[in-house]
């Protein structure tokens, strides 16, 4: 008897792995679609239909991009992987970036299901493991991190740092970190976290109306950070701090944050890549199919006193150097701005901001049509707070 | 001892059984996924997770749309489903469109998976029963129709001119018409049998180097037809009915066809449900983040002979009724342009194309930035040809 019961109890065991394994591999997709390729160790040129990288590498060829493989070393953090960051994180994965790290602590529900990427049946799933599973099915080259937490919390902000600093392939930093939270707080946390690690990162929004959203630049120092924005200046919903309410139904678009997304990852292509001019702020209004473009300095009376910090050392930089761009990497070389194809004027550069320190002109884009004023600036940065 | 056998054997018991069910769960789809939500008859508002149109009636209460479930009554045709128009599908899918109705005759390709959509289990299989089989499990409300065949060959072309006369829910006339292809020959079908049916249609375009691409509204008779450009102006790359060369790798980006896909399908939106502006033209360059407005009249010599007639149709028509918005559809009320919440002007309407009928005056958006000149549009209109 006591043999049986040994027996059954090392069956008992045999099978729980089993079913835990099952489990598993199962996750977010009770019906995961078989792997259909094999991993690629060199991106290729060639054109073939079975190769997934000739339409990328071909930017070579068709003089956009100098070394497009140098994406296979880049390391993206997309800060939430909702409407806007999922379709962030499934063009970088179809783009062949070496490693994303997503964080997220939000379940996949029917009422997503409005906008990209997540499906049906994924619903009930933490979001970061159903992005993972679908995204290294979509393209197993990319190595995908994921951390299903709320970055703002104490315990898991250290966590959050740790992987800026040392989640990078080899160990290293990361390279670019994308914000694409719903929130205030998170989007101050991200700010604090890269004027203290000196990381430049982009931020992402779309209005509660679904109709307007923006990305924006923020590069320690050089740019205006995320609490640059002088506070006398509120958007028209009030409270910035308590605009997302529980309970409100916000309404969203595919379309409107198909469009963010895209404008994220292009100038993400562009600033890790090296093409292009990068985009400072890009602002899209859908019911007029109006687009605001600026580029902020930094406000040296922010209430970021690492920002002004990181402001003081760049000037120091700008002033030991002379007045170019700032190398964020050693390797990083300046920006080529290709030339226009349409062969259209639009405005040059304008000093666009109400507290710019004098000596600082930014390399990156900061055109602007000619009738934008500058309180129309400030009041967009100001309403940016509110996405 | 006895006792702790039986709870072992019993547990043993529900451990299989739980074994079983997750083993036939797993085999019974072992591609496709399980359906995951019921149809839903009638849109609902209500703000709870379950509910897949939750953040689209939204749109209702933000007062951005008045009755946003009358898109449940349209029928929308995408030719070509490829890069653009698979990305189009599943945005107005996730909308909740009536009917979509596909066409294309290429086959899904590994070489496709630098685009949205596609996944890499589905190369083989035709673009448009993948799209279908992808699109009815996202949201089973939807009715896809899909064609598998090339629209330009004679017999084919007259069942594309009866999908789009009947192809509507309950046999009526399709709504509107997206045209996603990638050549000059489908383009030039697609104008043709919407001037002899005298169909709205929007057409898109993505330029080889992958960095620019756009979008245009064709109202028979009220905006230009996409042969009204003057035959004179070719773009730079060389003959336009040459472009699309076999052999030739043209490279291609998620970021630029989503975004194009994006404004394809806002535009959409905005025209179907009566809100914001409708654009007539929507140029992006990603280089610059350069964005070209504009609206083409149509051109009195053009070389379609039912143009001509939809112009003199439509001139008679404003001459009997004043100089307003035509009526596509009887049942269809004037736009109504919202306020610009940003409180930015840019430059107002202007004369822009160097072939205009005197008297007539679109109420489409034709706002353009006072830098760009009639040569220039000129210029756009033959470049979109080549894409």
């Amino acid at each position: 008897m006591s043999s049986e019961l040994a027996a059954l109890n090392e069956e008992l065991k045999k099978i729980r792995q089993d079913a835990d394994r099952i489990m598993d591999s199962s996750s977010a997709s009770s019906s995961k679609p078989p792997v259909a390729r094999e991993k690629i160790s060199k991106m290729s040129a060639q054109v073939v239909d079975s190769n997934p990288y000739s339409r990328l590498m071909a930017l070579q060829k068709m003089g956009v991009v100098e070394d497009y493989e140098a994406i296979r070393k880049k390391t993206v953090v997309v800060i939430g992987v909702g409407g806007v960051g999922s379709v962030v994180a499934e063009m970088l994965t179809r783009c062949g970036v070496g490693k994303l790290i997503l964080f997220d602590y939000d379940k996949v529900e029917l009422a997503n299901m409005n906008r990209l990427f997540y499906q049906p049946h994924q619903a009930g799933f933490s979001k970061v493991e159903a992005a993972r599973e679908t995204l290294v099915h979509i393209n197993p080259d990319v190595e995908i991190e994921a951390h299903n937490y709320n970055i703002i919390t104490v315990d898991n902000y250290d966590n959050f740092l740790d992987r800026l600093v040392h989640g990078g392939l080899n160990g290293e930093r990361i390279d670019l970190a994308l914000s694409c939270v719903d929130n205030y707080e998170a989007r101050v946390v991200v700010n604090k976290a890269c004027n203290d690690l000196n990381l430049v990162w982009m931020n992402s929004g779309v209005k509660e109306n679904a109709v307007s959203g923006q990305i924006q630049l923020m590069d320690p120092g050089r740019t205006a950070c995320f609490m640059c924005i002088p506070p006398g200046i509120v958007a028209e919903e009030g409270d910035e701090k308590t605009l997302k309410r529980d309970g409100v139904c916000a309404a969203s678009l595919p379309t409107t944050m198909g469009i963010v997304a895209g404008f994220l990852v292009q100038n993400t292509l562009k600033y890790l890549l090296k093409f292009g001019t990068v985009s400072g702020y890009l602002g899209y209004n859908a019911l007029e199919d109006f687009f605001q473009k600026d580029g902020l300095k930094p406000n040296p009376e922010c209430s970021e006193r690492k920002c002004i910090e990181r402001q003081k050392e760049y000037m120091a930089r700008v002033a030991a150097e002379g007045p170019k761009e700032e190398k964020v990497k050693e390797e990083e070389k300046e920006i080529v701005h290709e030339s226009n194809e349409w062969g259209i004027e639009i405005g040059g550069e304008e000093d666009l901001t109400q507290f710019t320190p004098a000596s600082i002109q930014p390399s990156f884009a900061d055109e602007t049509p000619a009738t934008t004023s500058k309180a129309d600036v400030a009041a967009l940065m100001a309403a940016m707070k509110n996405m």
